[in-house]
Formats: C-alpha cells, sequence, structure tokens
C-alpha cells in the first residue's frame, strides 16, 4: 500500500533536534509506543519552522497544516535513553513541502525509525491552498540535501 | 512516496470504537493535533484484540509488533466532539496484519481522516517473526471486507 | 505537607463525563499512568464549561487560567476500562473557582482517584486576576453540592 | 483544602533532569497544558530511580506505586523553552518517599511550578505495603537537602 521506508544514517539528514524521552512514552512491553514518535515529528518541524521565523506569530502569512504523516519503525527504543530526530526536505512542491524524518540513538547508527511528515500551506482565513511564500520556501530550501 | 489513502465512508469498515476527544488533544490552532489520531487507531486495533482474547496475556504464543503506520487528513476535529475509529482488516499476510482505519464524527458522511496500522507477529522471547498463529488468524479474517 | 483526599460515592459529585481510555494510556505496569488522570480531569472541567457557554469563544470576558491541581489514586484503572469523571464546585470564591473530581468506573462503588482542579479567572489582555463574572458564577454554583 | 506551594530557587533541589518541550504540550492559549508538567515528574523520578539502579528490572524486591501527586503552576512556558526538572526527597518514610518537584527554565530564576509526587513501596506479587528496601533507603537520602 505505502513504499517502504528504510533506515538511514545520519548523513541523510540535515538537521538534529535532541529530545529526551519520557517515563510515560514506554508501553506495557517497555518500549516507547509507536504514537510517541510522531510528537518528536511534530516537534523537529515545528521547532525548526520557529527557529526560521517562518511560524506561528512570525508567519501571519500562511499557516502549514498536516496533511499526511507516517512512519516506520525498525527498532525499538525505550526510556530513559534520549533521541535525536534527524530532518530533511525531501520535496519543495508549489503548495506543499514534504519532510523525512529519521530517528537516532546513540545505540545504533542507523536510525531507529523513519518518517514522513507533509504540510499544506494554506491562507489563514480561508484556509485554502497557496503557494508557498518565497521567505518560506528560500527558509525551507536549505534544509534539502544538496543533491536530492 | 505514499499511495494517497482516501477519505471513505462508513461502510468500507467493519468495525467501530467511540473514543471521547480530551482538551489537551487540541493544539494552538483548536484542532486535535495530528499525533493524537495515532493514539486512537492504536487503541481500536488494541481494543479489538483484546476483545476476541487474542492479546496481552491471552496470547501468550505470539505479540504483534507495530511495524508500520500512516495517516492522512482530510477535515479538522476539535475537543469536545467525539470520535469513531473504522476499522477493518485490509491484508492478513503469513506473519503480518495491515488495518485500515477511519475517524468518523457525526459532523459528516466521509472519514475525517485515514489510516494504515501494521503488525507483525513475533515469538515473545526471540522477538523473530512467526506465522499468524492460526487462532489469530480466523478472528482477523472476520474484520475483513467480504469483498476485500 | 496537604491533606488527604479520600475515595468518594459517586452522590459527591453532580456531573459526570464518560471518557474512554486508550492503549498508551497504560504503562509498563499494565495500569493507566497517574499522569493521565489529569487529562480527565482538564477534559471534564473544560468539556462542562464549553456545553454550559462560559469557555473559549464564548467567554471574551474572562479566562480561566488553571493554577493548581492534585489528585490521589486508590486502586488501579487498566485500558480498555471506560472511566467517568464526577465534578462538583468545591469553592467558588471571588476570583477562583475549585473543583473536586472523582474516577469511577463500573468495577467498583468507591472512585478509583479524588482529584483538585483551581482555575483563577483573568482578564484576557493583561492576564491579571478578576472577579468571576456573573454569568459565570451563576452557572458554576449549579454545580456545587446542595450542603457544601 | 491543600497548603499553598510555593515557588522556590534551584538551590531548593538536589537534582535536575533536562527535558525538552514538545510541540503538542501546548494548548490552545499557546502554553504547556497543566496535565504535562505531570510527565516531567513522572519522567524526573524515574529516571533518578533507573540512574540510581533501585527501579524496574533492578528492584524485583520493591515496586513504588503513585499514591499521590499535586502541581501548583505560578508562570506558564511554551514549546519550544526547554525545561529543567529540579527534584529532592522532602520524606523519606517507612514505606513511603515525597518527592518535591521544581519546573525551571533559564527565562527566571524561581520556579515556573511547584509540585509533589508520592511513592508508596509495595510487594511485587501481593502490591501490599512494605519497608523501602534499605538499598533503596540509602539512595533515596542522598537526595534530600542537607538540612531538610
Amino acid at each position: 500500500m505505502t513504499d517502504r521506508l528504510l533506515a538511514e544514517g545520519r548523513d541523510a539528514y540535515r538537521h538534529f533536534t535532541p529530545i529526551a524521552t519520557r517515563w510515560m512514552d514506554n508501553d506495557v512491553y517497555g518500549h516507547v509506543n509507536n504514537v510517541v514518535y510522531y510528537s518528536w515529528f511534530d516537534t523537529a518541524v515545528n521547532g525548526m519552522l520557529i527557529a526560521e521565523g517562518i511560524a506561528g506569530a512570525d508567519s501571519p502569512e500562511a499557516i502549514g497544516l498536516v496533511v499526511g504523516t507516517q512512519c516506520q519503525y525498525f527498532e525499538p527504543i525505550s526510556f530513559p535513553t534520549p533521541v535525536e530526530i534527524g530532518l530533511r526536505v525531501a520535496r519543495l512542491g508549489a503548495s506543499s513541502v514534504t519532510y523525512r524524518l529519521g530517528v537516532f540513538t546513540a545505540q545504533r547508527t542507523a536510525s531507529h525509525a523513519s518518517g514522513v511528515f507533509t504540510h499544506v500551506y494554506v491562507d489563514p482565513r480561508s484556509r485554502r491552498p497557496i503557494a508557498i511564500p518565497q521567505r518560506h520556501r528560500e527558509r525551507l530550501a536549505r534544509y534539502a540535501l544538496p543533491d536530492a
């Protein structure tokens, strides 16, 4: 139904967000629950956008709505191991941007999980898709891999 | 990168799990955060498995590990609107089962979001994939659509 | 350090909010994590305020800020058992309201946990405490116990 | 109903746990939701116990059950500001230990919130209270303030 996402190395990503795991992230099996990975993706993308000055109050001209997300899980993680979330811009379209994300720990070189996260840019009032503003586009382009 | 999931009607699902939204599910935009949908999918699948007697203490012979999940979001939802999560078995493989999930409210006929959730069955000790036990297979088959 | 909260019966509460538990609410010990109870309290209070028309967009004149919460846990709960959250107004002050909350299931008559939740009303702009508006006060008073 | 917890400085705590905030921690008002603070307290206490070798698989002789928690909120926090959770042992009883917790950021000297968290030690099988094992007691005593 979907293309399989593969584990990747850190060199496949342009930006890393360190995040502490939390006790309640662990499920009955003692591993971080599958849902929690998406809170990390969400945090990595929004944290980058805020740092770049293109989100929230700094972006009155456009809002990014989440239209699709995906994750494949290769190797479990348990609290209290901290994670680092790798991020790259995989596709910068007319009105949407698709990120690829990787979950890393100090325990292995390859990612524990790979994710996809797509924002569509909309007008804050009409909520209709709009072209990604040029200011956003320039910032986002820096997170693409050179040859991607 | 992935096939697009489409909004579907309730007749595309075989089982429904009612779930209350929670105040903290809403994000800064006043809509349920994208992450929360996966907690609903997780709840719908595991709730069905527990009710069928093929999970946790009732399933010492096999554990379902989550290896992949996916969601596409069509129409936002806000607390306090309650949701119903539709579930069907979309693919029953040798050692894995893939569910399709739909998020419904009383506000519209079509789903607000469509999801995919894949379990691989593993041996509880070795954590290596095993054939889905026949007892599980029979139960799971009931959740497939007749002509799917 | 604090007065001990006691388990109570359903007659100690004026309003009940049914909430489904979620798979990820369970922790490593197979019980709903202590943190999750507060998401139920938050949901019960805000759901009531929204239903009464005295929250969010319906309350441009005052915002309730959470200044204190508390919970004591008497008997564990596990997914998929649904809960009902009992609520009463325990103290209606000049600018603050304190709720008492109880967590109930079909499994026992007494509450599984007892909670306290205090809102201070503030001006939406200055964020300084204000007298609870009369319209809010009238609605909130209905949730006090007759002899409380 | 409860004694008021006060804001404190960092010198009131013996141990600090840095935790990243997450995008979905923010609520509709753009502040970290009151519930999330308890996930930080839970993480600080359990992380310390794991590091000390007196939790989970390292503690087959005793389990700490959460019997009471409390928090007072003085100053809001917003993602992406990271927090540090201060911890001290406030009371080491026969079978229970009460922690005091403080939420700090780089934005102010005093704590943003103060918390209380009480574990009762129980036998893993009977779930009845037991004396805190001596090995645990020695480790926990190190987290009390010298003159507390």
